[in-house]
């Protein structure tokens, strides 16, 4: 009888312990409770239906074609790549579909892949592609290897419970445990780092470890690997150190050291954008699997915040900033910023914003973040996202400059200025301290180059990193800030340049009227001190807040200084004669200039000059206040180019030569329109007369701009003291002006 | 009695005038039946009410800014310039608001305007800018002054009845008369010839004779002026003869010369769209008050068939292909093709697909022509536009070649292939036999440059055309077609050229399948016969249909052939090694050369290369059949042009020198796509794996294209018999082929 109770325990035990794994699956992104709520509204939330039936079109389409799991060999943009790319992101969503439409067919395609994986994992040798520092098993690198295993992970949780314990364990031996481990302790050098490419790699193996219950792979996910031999000087292939300073890894380090307290992410939007999909995700793993961990609150709750930062890291067509290497167009209509603003809004405060934006991309995560959103733009509580000027600061104490954006007027129609006095930016960083970007309407004033790569196009190197991208597109000259003579900031030296930043001076952002950001740079040049503020005034004679520009430089020896305005369109008029060049030479022979061919020089010797071009829609005047020994270099972008690899971009370089402190004061209109229907020409030409220096000195610069109409605007800047307090009295040419703070717009 | 009887009689027939003219008024282009319907149905027609809402604020506002009518000073973009032409604008709509809102406020707006004008016309000297070959009065050009008198012409027939017999001749003795006489017998240079600009002159004075009830001017309008003194050799602006061949002159010879049979006008569709609204207005004038002209009946109807030519002459976005001088971007969206579309659903034969263009404008003309369309589409009678392949024939009889446009599939959602083989096209014409141009989607895959001027920018030479019109627009190496010896065809010279034409060889256009037009031009170059064969090849293994371009040149002498092609991207790959220019100079000194910078070349010896390019959005691979000297230019716009009047395109340059007789042969495909969101590139590679000449002589030449899967593609071609009936037999390689009429694709 003891024995029989005994065997009976042991039954009811296993039976017991086999329903607890039924009920502990899906339990990672979707959880029992988020899936049965989604089945019982099925046919009642008309967004999460559209997009359920989207999906599930997709999904059955590439059923029918069958399986494919080639052996690897391409590179990025090559068959195999797209191909194993292709099959984790139908995984995920095979996955999803059998939990929501109890359908045996998913979770039987989900189980026959995996199998086939399991079959050839093992065997797998190394990718033949040699060109990473880290070098995947299914892909050319580790990175695109985690990828597949966050994507999968959900996919094998959502089978999970479909699957014998037999097939389970088969699958965790043959592939998930050994798959994990390769780009773990095996991979050290790729999964031991401060770096998105490292957060892909923790969040894999936690995600699998959260969905194995493997205690270990969470803990190597969470903290990393204790003992990782990687050398202080080992560098990846973007030429950033491998090793962190201070010996920190795994995914809370990962969210410690790159993001600053308002969740800017130090590599910039682009890459803040690719790493939200494994912070985010993982997150929701640990707070589904382990609350206690209390992941959202971490840092102050900065993932969450992560989210809003990186939404307003947009212009009006939701397209991200391009700062540092990031490929132009990428904007919050990508997979990841959807799951972001999903599991913002479900596991954050509901900002009803999210909603708009939301019904904007067109998609949803179908689980319970998604299944939330649907519900709540089904429920009216839809409400627009507003962006206005916002600061974020850098480093993770905000204690490494940051960015600041100025808005004018709403969000979608009018000027963002981006002012960048940031940190570094890791190995993604590029060269230009105090540069500043401007927009409107979405459409680029002033642009920053991105990146230069073709991601995924086989043919351009496939798919990655281009030379040019270290050549031009992170040096100095292709931003729009300052170059003396003819060198990038640091030298270009990714040794010297991660050790400084920039420091904000002083700003006042508002939502209506004019505003200002005030920043200083000491360390990009020996010897020469940059400050930088960029003002956008707000007055009814402009079509658009007039964008101006004081540089001031500081140095005891002379240099050459090029300030470049890197602007779209054709130039229609200029106040200088242009002398085009007969044949074209390139402007240098480094640091970027060697990329750049000059096509026309003009020279003047008047102190005011203009500059007027045309987007074939719309106008632009720059403003300038000149020495007489200014000179003006127009240039076009694909010197020593022989692949082709740059766009043949425009810019216009203001150069000072043999000069020591100086001051540079431009002044930006974004003027008139154009339509090729009607063939009318609105406000074509610029409303201002003269812009002058009424005084310079340490302590105080003031410019007056005169306008074709009305009294003249004057900006005063205290120079040394930015104290909100202070009280500044100033006689200019027999006239007391006093003001209180560290500027003055009258 | 008698006496007393008498008076009453004249006060009597005094009355009976006067009721008589106050019926007369409007009955130009809005009529009183129409002005009454309109009145009855205010309120019930959706599309007409907010569109009559949008000019009523539009005018309302204007009305409040005061009468501004300036001394004329400014080339077009100028203030005064602007400004007039916005009065003639305003005109129009405040006569037309008076008559359907029978508010006096637009009526006496009309008034006090004309008066300032009548006030001032008499005693303006000539326009102060020199620059036309016929000075207007208010505006540079007596062109844009007839395009004022156009609109006058309309509102003062709206408020002829609100006028007192005094007003009248005042207005029509101070400015109306005297104003048509200036357009008229004071510039018979300008007024009697054949050209669109005498088409506005025409229709000006006629239009206001018809309101005046002029007899004199409505003749002069219709049958020029029998004696204009205009010397044989006199020319233009554009550089185009003023007198007739013939000496013909008038709106009807204006019909009869520039207008084919189907409705296309030799100067191409954007001076047809310009022209359309002088044509059409001055038509439905006389329709309504001299209606036994039946004038839409002149010449089979052809004003009405050319409103549906134009917008056959549109690519899927609507945008008219820029033949000839051209400013791209204008569309069928201009207020010109507003007004021709409701009047040729309104005076024409009500063809429903008219109402989704009007639809797509969302604008009418606010008369009965607008109306009637809005009633239409109000009554759901709207269907959609199709476009479909189409053969438009050039010349007064059809029998000066012509254009032919391919299309595949939907209208808006595939290719267009645009070949030109037309007479020269007037002053506006270009040099550029037998090019053509080829569109995806509504983007340019490979580009006709249209004109080289900023259409009203007064800073771009006062809005007028440019010198590089002239160095490079016009030059035939501006144009995807064979120059030969670095010289445009007919040497450039317009004497020449305007003598002759190319002429269709043959064409198959279908629905379905794959198409094809062949065309020869033996009169471009002395003692070099081309013939061209461009073939549109439906074939599922490609995702759109294949461009194969067969071009046979015969020359009994050694020359230098170019064959560009006028792309937009990036190069992406190249099957032969590039050789990128370490500085660049112009690749040549004249007829457009002298505009292109030499950026690479390259050279390969391979009989077969491919080259592919990426838009950003997708890729374009084109493949040539090359002989083993052919050399490979990459060139980019901008040499030569200190102004920077030109847009930096990029080009491929085909070269083959010291050739006598030979064939090119390539191949274009449309392929693939890329998403900066997704970052996921789709069929980014060619499906062609060779292409080879099977046989190439007088009779024959067939053509095989192999491709990465499947059976090859072969084109057999006839060259000297292209009879739909006969039958050809050929055996090329052992293999018997037959088959009937000019061509074969199998």
């Amino acid at each position: 009888m003891n024995r029989f109770l005994s065997l009976k325990t042991t039954v009811l035990i296993f039976f017991i312990s086999l329903a607890a794994v039924a009920q502990d699956h899906p339990n990672l992104i979707l959880t029992q409770s988020g899936v049965e709520q989604i089945r019982e509204n099925l046919g009642k939330v008309p967004f999460f239906d559209a997009y359920l039936a989207e999906v599930k079109a997709e999904v059955d389409a590439e059923m029918k074609t069958g399986i494919d799991v080639p052996t690897p060999k391409d590179m990025a943009g090559g068959y195999t790549h797209v191909r194993h790319k292709k099959n984790f992101l139908i995984l995920q969503k095979a996955g999803v579909l059998y939990q929501i439409l109890e359908d045996d067919a998913y979770a039987d395609y989900v189980k026959d892949v995996l199998m086939e994986y399991a079959r050839i994992y093992k065997s797998l040798p190394i990718h033949p592609q040699p060109r990473s520092y880290a070098r995947g098993k299914l892909f050319w690198q580790c990175l695109n290897d985690a990828n597949w295993l966050v994507y999968v992970s959900q996919a094998y949780d959502c089978i999970y419970n479909s699957l014998s314990r037999k097939e389970r364990k088969h699958l965790e031996n043959e592939l998930f445990r050994p798959f994990a481990d390769y780009i773990s302790v095996e991979n050290p050098q790729y999964f031991n780092r401060i770096h998105n490419h490292s957060t892909w790699g923790n969040a894999a193996v936690g995600m699998m470890g959260l969905v194995m219950d493997d205690e270990e792979l969470i803990q190597r996910a969470l903290y990393g690997l204790k003992q990782d031999g990687i050398s202080e000087n080992a560098k990846d292939n973007d030429g950033g150190f491998i090793k962190d300073k201070e010996g920190k890894a795994g995914f809370l380090a990962n969210i410690e050291a790159p993001f600053s307290p308002e969740g800017y992410y130090t590599e910039a939007p682009y890459y803040q954008r690719y790493a939200m999909y494994p912070y985010l995700l993982f997150a929701v793993g640990l707070n589904n699997v382990r609350p206690e961990e209390k992941i959202f609150e971490y840092k102050n709750g900065v993932l969450l915040k992560a989210v809003n930062t990186l939404l307003n890291l947009t212009d009006s067509d939701g397209e991200f900033y391009p700062l540092n290497d990031a490929q132009k167009g990428m904007s919050y209509f990508s997979r990841e910023l959807v799951s972001a603003v999903d599991i913002a809004y479900h596991y954050g405060d509901q900002n009803p914003g999210l909603l708009s934006i939301a019904r904007k991309q067109g998609k949803l995560t179908l689980d319970d973040a998604g299944f939330s959103v649907a519900k709540a733009i089904a429920d009216g509580k839809s409400e627009p996202f507003t962006k206005q000027s916002m600061e974020l600061t850098d480093g993770p104490n905000g204690e490494q400059g940051g960015i600041t954006i100025l808005r004018s007027g709403s969000q979608e129609n009018k000027l963002n200025l981006v002012a960048k006095y940031t940190a570094h930016g890791n190995s993604h960083g590029h060269y230009d301290k105090l540069s500043y970007l401007l927009y409107n309407k979405g459409e680029e004033v002033l642009q920053d180059y991105g990146l230069a790569r073709f991601v995924n196009i086989d043919q351009k190197n496939g798919g990655g990193y281009l030379k040019e991208n270290t050549s031009w597109a992170k040096q100095t000259i292709a931003h729009n800030t300052l170059v003396v003579n003819e060198t990038s900031h640091f030298n270009g030296k990714y040794a010297i340049g991660s050790k400084f930043h920039s420091d904000k001076y002083f700003s006042s952002l508002s939502s209506e009227g004019s505003q200002i950001i005030s920043a200083k740079e000491n360390n990009a040049y020996p010897g020469v001190k940059m400050h930088r503020t960029l003002v956008m005034i707000e007055d009814d004679r402009f079509d658009n807040p007039l964008v101006l520009d004081v540089f001031k430089v500081h140095s005891e020896n002379k240099n050459q200084y090029d300030l470049p305005h890197h602007y779209f369109g054709q130039i229609i008029s200029s106040s200088f004669p242009l002398e085009a060049q007969s044949t074209l030479a390139p402007l240098g022979s480094a640091h970027g200039y060697q990329h750049l061919w000059l096509q026309s020089k003009g020279k003047n010797g008047a102190e005011v000059n203009q500059l007027s071009w045309f987007t074939g829609s719309a106008f632009r005047t720059l403003t300038m206040l000149n020495t007489v020994a200014d000179e003006f270099l127009f240039t076009q972008l694909g010197a020593n180019d022989p692949e082709f690899n740059l766009r043949s971009d425009s810019s216009f370089i203001l150069r000072r030569k043999n000069t020591d402190s100086t001051l540079f004061v431009n002044a930006i209109e974004v003027h008139g329109s154009y339509s090729p229907v009607t063939e009318i020409a609105l406000n074509s030409t610029s409303s201002i007369k003269g812009i002058s220096k009424v005084m310079d000195t340490d302590d105080y610069t003031v410019v007056k701009i005169e306008l074709t109409t009305g009294s003249p605007i004057e900006v005063f800047l205290s120079n040394q003291n930015s104290s909100n307090n202070k009280e500044h009295t100033l006689t200019v040419n027999g006239n007391l002006t006093k003001w209180t703070g560290p500027f003055l717009i009258k």
